[in-house]
């Protein structure tokens, strides 16, 4: 049933973060041909090129868990007009060293809740290059810069009613988006 | 035979540019049933949004070939550590009016010729936030950040020894690319 | 008592244009040694390199205004997740030719009315950039990210009671701003 | 005679990083009027935002070191198309918690030596985005772009003769605007 299979990486580590809490509700839009899987990046250590040669349990199981899957699903707030230092060491840890990027080739949304309205939008832009030069392919259209305020989600902790069609659409197309890519 | 239009866009409108050689010089690299047809963007006006009910006739003409066009090829050297305004202008129009951009859903790759060796990098950071904006599907790897220098170009104005088999590379995958969105 | 003269760049040529309206409202903040004059770019060429020995009068009257003036304030709505061409253009003419940029060492302001609420935000992070490299400082915090709804501006056409303190914030660091780089 | 007081971050925390050594060979072109203290980074913890209650001694320290400086010189690599996360959870810690900005106001250098040409050139684009935000003036011209190879450094560890001049102009500029900044 379970054929495609999303690594998801969100870029806050805080407990009751709103992207962390969109990542599951955003998973329960999906098809039932779709799991959904955190990849954990909060036991990382500060990426050092001198470990190259030694990497730690944490970013060997990074990795690995990134080359399994088919998809990846990156929900991102802003810190400082761009991603958080924690979800770029991420990013950093599995594309090296040089020649073994586990990101590439894998097909990615792009998604991001922030305080302010525009928080997210730059983080993404921010974000978008690094995954491009990581040869991930991200979907276009539509963006998803969501603010996080009263009624994104409703009382069970799903999308409330504001966003859910928009953000059903989007599924949509990312659904699409991998499958075609994963073909 | 030539089954698969790609509508050309070259950034730099000078007589004799470097992006404007190495238009011509990709396209020999291509298989046959690839062809590909420059985008006429230096007799546009200055975007206006005033304007949008009554696009001048060169707006529509661009439009129009974008829409029939299964593929784009972006070539842009920096100007200011950015795209030039004249390649931003006929993105601008062609986008427009809100919910008529022309450029949507086509798949697309990104290259570039600059005098030093960092500017089309940077130009091409910009030009894809503005794509993925678009909706215009870019190839992220391998990036193509040419220097014009000698030996970038052969005597007959094809692709120099240093960066042919790099280039050919590039655009392998670059058909790739446009085959798999057009399919 | 006009002591500082300010060249304002505004990036929508249309006639409506809120970024247009905002520039007159904000220079009612200033005080009386500041005076405000906008720099007409609608009337440029596309930037072509090959007219750098001949340029357009249009062109020889943006820098001359350029070099006269003490200080700049820009003011952009977003196109695509950049400035405008229009804008783009304009920066481009007034650079050029190469060792003759006009905006160099100018102290600047760069505000921003957009009808969504991260348009313009994304413009201002890539104008940040190409004014970096032409040796154009400009004012960091606060940003001035504005969206262009019911209010923000009073039946007078000033700034309207909710940004009216956030604004007038904003000038008293932009004159402190001015006056220490042309001290 | 240290009237001065520069703090230094460097985004590569490998030990015989080229941006490390810069840091040194750049100190030695400065007047004797100013002095240069690194700033550690590489025994920050991954930043969480449940922890601006009890922040760890590590960026207790970091963020007492950058308000007792008067001026701030980073030196970046590239990693991805953007500066490193390590240099990013810098930047994050010390901007934390909301209204309690260590490096609010101080003057700014970016330097930056990268394997390739472009890189470090690609990463002081997101650099400069976020430093403006952070209220950090950044010097513009000279930009830094350097490239690690052969002879960027003597046997000493000084600026090797190719680029001594170059980075003498940047040093004397960098001097006059942490000056006037710090007027």
């Amino acid at each position: 049933m379970e054929k495609y299979q999303i690594g998801v990486v969100v870029g806050s580590i805080r407990r009751d973060s709103f992207n962390q809490m969109m990542s599951g509700a955003l998973a329960n839009l999906a098809p039932a041909e779709f799991s959904f899987k955190q990849l954990k990046i909060d036991d990382l250590p500060l990426y050092n090129q001198d470990d190259d040669g030694s990497p730690s349990d944490s970013v060997v199981r990074l990795k690995k868990e990134i080359l399994s899957a088919h998809g990846l699903l990156f929900l991102t707030p802003e810190y400082n007009r761009s991603i958080p230092g924690v979800l770029k060491n991420a990013l950093d840890h599995a594309s090296r060293p040089y020649g073994q990027n586990a990101w590439a080739k894998k097909p990615a949304g792009v998604v991001g809740v922030s305080i302010g309205p525009s928080g997210t939008a730059m983080a993404q832009q921010h974000l978008r290059n690094i995954l491009a030069y990581l040869d991930v392919a991200t979907l276009g259209q539509p963006e998803v810069f969501l603010q996080a305020k009263e009624g994104l989600f409703d009382e069970s902790g799903n999308i409330g009613a504001s966003a859910k069609d928009f953000l059903q659409e989007w599924m949509n197309r990312y659904v699409a988006w991998v499958k075609m890519h994963a073909a």
